[in-house]
């Protein structure tokens, strides 16, 4: 029988992406857009709050990867993203490694917001 | 006649990811492979030195989708990236969006070394 792997559908990481998360990110890529860091400004937006930078969203992806067994690295793969649903600041997200289509197919991971809505998809090819 | 536009093939955007920056994105992220952060492993590892992470220098990207005019973001977008060469810690990396292949295609930024090798390439489609 073989060991039951960490590198399984179901497989998830969870995190809150807080103020602080948010500001540490605008601050390292300079992305200081009000709909993320303001709170009036986003208030008076269409999505009424403040929301997380997408490609914070997207780092789950890499958190999950590298919880796999084995860890899998961003070097030499192709990653296919898509951007579903804005994230509040201050919600938790879960990244979930999905069922495989196909044995040879690419891993799909879903982060999905406390609500249960999907705020990204991402197909993820090895080399 | 119309004015130039910033949103033309060739804007760029360049920027050194340095060692503070670097750390800055594994306390976020929580990612602190010795591959990125540790000199002495990274000198005796197959690279050589310490290496950028991957979705660090992907920031770039959308640095350069919001130089653009108007500004693109993430949301709503489907972004296809390839992960092609490491780039070193300290290094500088310029982000370019390349000559349309297709009025409605998706646009191709790369982000290239300081060497001129790719790092990564990205087709971005927007909703």
């Amino acid at each position: 029988m073989t060991p039951p792997s960490d590198n399984t559908a179901g497989t998830e990481v969870r995190r809150a992406l807080g103020r602080d998360d948010v500001l540490a990110y605008a601050q390292l890529t300079d992305d200081f857009n009000p709909i993320h860091v303001d709170e009036a400004f986003a208030a008076e937006s269409p999505f009424g709050h403040t929301i997380v930078h997408g490609t914070l969203t997207l780092t789950l992806v890499w958190e999950l990867l590298a919880a796999l067994r084995p860890p899998q690295g961003a070097h030499g793969s192709r990653v296919t993203v898509r951007f579903t649903a804005p994230v509040a600041v201050g919600e938790t997200v879960t990244a979930t490694l999905e069922e495989a289509a196909a044995a040879d197919g690419p891993m799909h991971i879903v982060v999905r917001r406390a609500d249960g809505a999907t705020a990204l998809t991402a197909a993820v090819r090895q080399p």
